[in-house]
């Protein structure tokens, strides 16, 4: 979004227009939004938004790419996690939020985010935007079990089948909380996600032989 | 929706009022539908919408309820089907549509569907209708899991919970078929349901007893 020889004066503008277009987009949605929706949460010029972008449709498109680089950037996962660990930790920030430090929560975000994955049908730039998003979050998860099998902790599973369920159930977890105002939805999912895939994981005789293990330290 | 007074004449215009809308919305999408694009899609004078309907909004509230009842009228099951074929039937019926027969295919309606799905957040008559139509998809799913587990054909599982999680798979294939265009969802995710959340249906003591009752059978 940014060419490397921009001044600094027009990143803060950037920065500037997309954070108004979040207000615009929390308060109005996507639907009802209108270029001076946005205008109006600005503290600069509006003629800015006509310098930096082309009209609405190239505004929307570059927001998208904002809050997704955003949201990636926000899952920390700390160096020498075990595979448990790191599982967990993703699956959590997905469902609970990384819990941003700024005015808008992790759901504020969530509910501009699906707003504009429902009307991505009718936009290439967006879907492929929403897909390649979809598809890191997956590889995400895809890449931890793939490493916990290595490691001999998880069960030899498909990890690619096994983390798209969890990306799905994290999705459908989200949607459910926003749309139909399900607030238990995310707790709920993720109960379902331990009792239905992750289960899948669980290497019996590996879990045994780390209890005597335990066992036998303890003695 | 209908009063019982009503003529038939008032009913076949708002079954024409609402095939309208569809075509509109399917056109042009709910954030940019504008009351005359259903009056363009309407044979008769659009006048008579604002005499059924009070705006846009009350419309769109009627089309809900119309295209969720047709929906819910869709999915016949035979009588005396077995659990697993009513369940199965079931599952694939809302994944892959119930070949409606007229000039709109599942997927055109499952379109317009998840678009009005994701503005439910703004309205909370359309959030109820979207809440009640989810929860009566999840409760068909548990009453045939209870079924079957009181037939003995599924092991003691928690129905409410495993059908909340083949609900929300359901969901978010259509979610990814229509949003991101990825076409074979549907199909991955029939899969995923089969071997993350039906396995744990199978109750082994009863399979195997049923396959040596076929064995002496054969005998």
């Amino acid at each position: 979004m940014t060419s490397s020889g921009e001044s600094d004066a027009s990143t803060d503008t950037r920065e500037a227009i997309m954070e108004a277009t979040f207000r615009a987009l929390a308060k109005h949605g996507y639907s009802d939004l209108r270029m001076r929706d946005i205008g109006e949460e600005l503290d600069v010029s509006r003629t800015l938004i006509h310098y930096h972008y082309d009209g609405k449709h190239d505004l929307i498109s570059a927001f998208l790419e904002y809050i997704v680089d955003q949201y990636e950037g926000s899952v920390a996962v700390p160096e020498g996690a075990d595979p448990w660990s790191e599982l967990d930790r993703r699956i959590d920030r997905c469902l609970f939020g990384p819990g941003f430090d700024d005015e808008f929560g992790h759901w504020e975000r969530m509910k501009v985010y699906h707003d504009l994955f429902s009307q991505a049908q009718y936009d290439e730039r967006h879907r492929e935007v929403f897909a390649a998003h979809y598809e890191r979050i997956r590889g995400s998860i895809a890449a931890v079990i793939r490493r916990g099998v290595d490691e001999g902790v998880f069960r030899d599973v498909d990890a690619d089948a096994t983390a798209q369920v969890v990306t799905d159930l994290i999705h459908v977890a989200r949607e459910r909380r926003i749309s139909l105002g399900q607030e238990d939805a995310p707790e709920q999912v993720r109960r379902a996600i331990d009792e239905f895939v992750l289960s899948s994981l669980v290497d019996a005789e590996f879990a045994l032989s780390s209890m005597r293990r335990a066992d036998r330290e303890a003695d």
